[in-house]
């Protein structure tokens, strides 16, 4: 049995718990400097408030301050801050851990550079600890997998992803159930991209919905310019995979999944319709006020990268007419309007 | 303006006739021999008895007999059989067929030979019309598009694929609107075997759906099982996309995006939805009296020529253990259990 310790306590992470106490660890989720009412309401009643079932018996609760005491004897670290909690994570908490305690991130997402590379959460944090001179092993998941069906017990299958096998190999030893399915692989940035690249497309494939609603008035049937979207956007994820050094089918396939989950799984899928319907991504955010878009600050980023590398001559813009569009209706409030001539290529 | 020739008022094939006849072209629908209701009800109602919409004004009707007719002044014909009447439309069709009359397929699917090759129906036409010496363009379409939702004229995006560029880009001109939305190819193999290796794969999504319902009694929140059977999917078939010699991201995404819409519309689904629940094959087709089944036959086509191959050592059957699976469920009676630790490789 192995000691667990989660810091973070959005959903994600929370939903960890599940499994990680369920094989008998022990476990303890300690919230962010954010989470406090969310530890509280733990504590009190042993559910996450944004969950229906109950926490495993015997999983620990604890606070920011008291994740001194909380790392005491762990096996490894579970990151389940969100993307907007990546900088905290590397500031406030990676020069408190030990030196060779793994890390095996949940967070999502990559950070462009000033040059236009697209960096993964564990490259930006891996600098830190070289800084620091440590070598904590960082390790990551990615792959289908939303929080609230872990919870219910679905099956899922997500890929731990890192450089250091045996520590790999332990979290899945530690985490693995009949019904969390665990791959592993070696390629950090393969795996990291392909499941950050993905926030985008899945916003494109919901536009469609929003856009046959206006249209048509239902969305039963229309499943035809779903796929189209779906098509391109896997297109424009593997030429993304290839800019990032990382297109194998394996990294492409995880995207995939992680990008048919995520057109059914919520929040993205809600700004989409809206957009789709014909509101601006301004009056959308409106109507979506305090949920948190996470996954659209990911598609600004990787389209502001894109942008600049085209600019610099490096890759051809006409093969991410989608990436495209979707970024001048977040950042430009352009109007949804499917650019389907740029799929065929007779545009 | 065109006049075109569909053979076969099945849905697809009479689908066609929606942008075939708005673009101004004289479109005549001849059914086959076993159309002979349909094509009565389509003259008498100008309405396809399965579609909501009525025919565009002026479409033709004629039943086989009609045939030589109908082909009088054609410029090209569309081959709206389904994977039963493959045979009849070589046998008794291509021969009728104007030496050089381009053909545009619509029915997907691949045959098994006894050596343990999957031919495409091009493939099989062209042998036929070799031993006519007969030269006709074989062209076919691959891609999401089901039926109803083109009639409804939601966006659809299709490739149409041949080695003959010309004929291609006249089937283009007369078929493309502005809403059905048309790229070429003249890799006929990977995209026609593409888009029938996802049949299968279909069933398998669909068969998570049933066991989530019946292990949860509700399928609403249950993404991330059909997503890691998406994810399996896209392995296999790229896999047997290399198999075909036929493996671009091209082929595979055409491939990826039917497999999407299959997931979503009807007729597999229907079925795999009831295997999930538990019902055996036998007890799923007998619900489903009179629903024609195309793409099961399709899977099991496929399942055998892999184990044939994999009996003389060509390929590693653990590559395929979903689809091996399936044809477990479909010809050995078998019941639906997701074969997840042979997807994780630690089985």
């Amino acid at each position: 049995m192995k000691t667990i310790v989660i810091i973070g306590a959005g959903m994600m992470g929370s939903a960890l718990a599940f499994p990680a106490r369920e094989n008998g660890n022990t476990v303890r989720l300690v919230g962010t400097h954010l989470d406090g009412e969310i530890i509280a309401f733990c504590k009190k009643n042993g559910r996450h408030p944004k969950f229906r079932q109950d926490f495993p018996q015997g999983v620990e609760f604890a606070t920011v301050d008291g994740l001194r005491d909380a790392l005491d004897g762990a096996d490894f670290v579970i990151c389940g801050v969100s993307s907007f909690g990546v900088e905290w994570f590397r500031d406030a908490i990676l020069p408190l851990l030990p030196d060779g305690l793994p890390v095996l991130s949940v967070t999502k997402g990559l950070q462009d550079t000033p040059d236009g590379r697209l960096l993964t959460y564990p490259e930006i944090w891996r600098e830190r600890l070289d800084a620091l001179r440590k070598t904590n092993p960082l390790c990551a998941i990615g792959g289908p997998c939303t929080s609230y069906e872990l919870t219910a017990h679905d099956h899922s299958w997500v890929t731990f992803c890192g450089k250091d096998r045996a520590a790999l190999e332990r979290m899945r030893e530690a985490l693995g159930t009949d019904y969390y399915h665990i791959s592993l692989s070696d390629d950090v940035t393969g795996i990291e991209s392909a499941v950050a690249l993905k926030n985008g497309y899945a916003l494109g494939v919901a536009l469609t919905v929003g856009l046959c609603r206006r249209f048509f008035g239902n969305e039963e049937l229309h499943y035809n310019s779903q796929a189209a979207v779906f098509t391109q956007a896997v297109r424009e994820m593997q030429r993304l995979l290839e800019i990032q050094g990382a297109c194998t089918l394996e990294n492409l396939s995880v995207g995939i999944g992680d990008l048919y989950v995520t057109v059914y799984g919520g929040r993205t899928r809600l700004v989409g319709v809206l957009l789709g319907e014909g509101l601006s991504i301004g009056e959308a955010k409106e109507k979506l006020q305090g949920v948190t878009l996470e996954s659209l600050v990911v598609a600004e980023r990787v389209a502001r990268a894109v942008r600049l590398r085209a600019g610099r001559g490096e890759l051809d813009p006409a093969d991410f007419p989608l990436l495209l569009h979707i970024d001048d209706i977040l950042t430009k409030n352009k109007p949804a309007r499917i650019p389907w001539d740029e799929f065929t290529d007779i545009g």
